[in-house]
């Protein structure tokens, strides 16, 4: 599987918790290499082994490297550093504020026709993956059917947030997990409406401080608006010791669940899960 | 959805159980109109209603059908057909020879190159759909990991054959089942060399003739080369009516699990599972 002479050329611009990530992930395939790093940061700041450089040098390297991974977020750096890569380079991005995609796409879609470049948006698991496996299912099986994507089981940035910023809490970990029955209840092909609180349930394993009454900080969470009030959440209190050494990874997944009908009466069901470990 | 001007015109080449089946597909997808049924037969004995051709009329329609889903058995028909009428239309076939693959592609390939026609070989849900998805999870998940493909729970009309040929059996049916402990043991990410008799087992429903010693063809059955004898298999007898009302679709179905790495110890898992009534 080796071709030193034919291995593609990437550079990463950003150089946070997903160009890190993406830096791990080309160091595990063999027909790549990692050219640079771009950061608008000072480049002899950053703590990799790799080659790094100010953004502002990076149009001196169209002839060094083919592909640009974009690592910057979606809400500001990509809609601005996109288009402007992509005058010179094939571009990766993870682009996930789904409902603005349309308009990004067009965006970025006119600056890498004129420069003849090809730029590959929102990739990922969702959007990403579970994108491609829902216009398969559709395309597939476009009549009397129907789709469903569930997170999880997932841990929640957000939602962990939530629970440390609530006094009384000293650490915690919010884990979203779609409920075993619905999964079946879709499985089964009947076609059902359903919302994410009805699809999923939250898990939380919370650090209480010392002394707090716990019967009160399990309903200030419970009742909490928007997080879990709508939600079937359950609290499990643990120990420090507990939270370092069982919750320190971030499980990550989810499963879309097509189902259609080849003609009337006969189901067909499309199912596609990912789970991460990390 | 509908958009008349603009519906793909197609054509059926081949008039079995697969060429009725397309007919009705198509007749589904408001975006496809169905041209012609071209057979080797005599048109005027098919039973469609959609307009009959002798396939050597086929050249006159260039201008009148886009692509042609040919219909034909993977062992004779398609090779012969195929790179004749891919010299004039697009084409649509679902070749499942897996070890001809390769070869058949390149024949294809070379006419429908030379006609500037699209040929789209081995559609399906294996090879097909199931193709897709583990090409899709060895090029995202590619080190450390493991592709597993499971068949059923699904109808083996071999097998099944296998069971009528006995002496004895009046009516039967088996039917192929991944082993739940084993999907566990992949979806854990262990690597694990299988065959498939270590992944499927065999359930059979048999209708036995008046008279004959149940437990003697229960024997025969498990013991039989090839098709029982390496597998997990079991017997139930049943009724020609039971047989009759809760035997008759062909459920089909598999499993496709990719397991990998995305750095050393933090398993990724990519599953996709389809099943189909009949």
């Amino acid at each position: 599987m080796k071709a030193q002479n034919h291995r593609i050329r990437v550079g990463i611009v950003g150089y946070g918790n997903l160009g890190r990530g993406v830096e791990m992930a080309i160091s595990q395939n063999q027909d790549m290499e990692l050219v640079g790093i771009f950061t608008r940061r000072d480049p002899s700041t950053l703590a990799s082994q790799a080659a790094a450089y100010n953004l502002q040098e990076v149009e001196s390297f169209q002839d060094k490297i083919d592909v640009m991974v974009l690592c910057g977020g979606s809400a500001k750096d990509l809609p601005e550093q996109v288009p402007y890569i992509a005058k010179y380079f094939h571009t990766v991005d993870s682009f996930d504020t789904h409902a603005k995609i349309p308009e990004y796409l067009e965006v970025v879609d006119q600056t890498a026709s004129a420069s003849g470049k090809v730029s590959v948006i929102s990739t990922g698991w969702d959007p990403g993956l579970f994108s491609l496996l829902r216009l398969l299912g559709q395309s597939v099986l476009p009549e009397g059917g129907d789709t469903h994507t569930f997170w999880g089981k997932g841990l929640s940035q957000g939602h962990s947030d939530a629970l440390r910023r609530l006094e009384g809490v000293k650490g915690a970990v919010q884990y979203t997990i779609p409920k075993e029955e619905v999964l079946q209840e879709v499985r089964s092909g009947k076609p059902v409406t359903l919302s994410a609180a009805d699809k999923h349930e939250r898990v939380c394993y919370v650090v209480a401080d010392e002394g707090v009454d716990l019967e009160d900080l399990q309903h200030r969470i419970k009742t909490m608006p928007h997080y879990f009030a709508d939600y079937k959440t359950t609290v499990h209190f643990i120990s420090e010791e507990e939270l370092r050494k069982e919750h320190n990874n971030m499980p990550h997944g989810g499963t879309v669940i097509h189902t259609g009908e080849s003609k009337v009466g006969d189901k067909q069901r499309v199912e596609f899960t990912l789970a991460l470990d990390s």
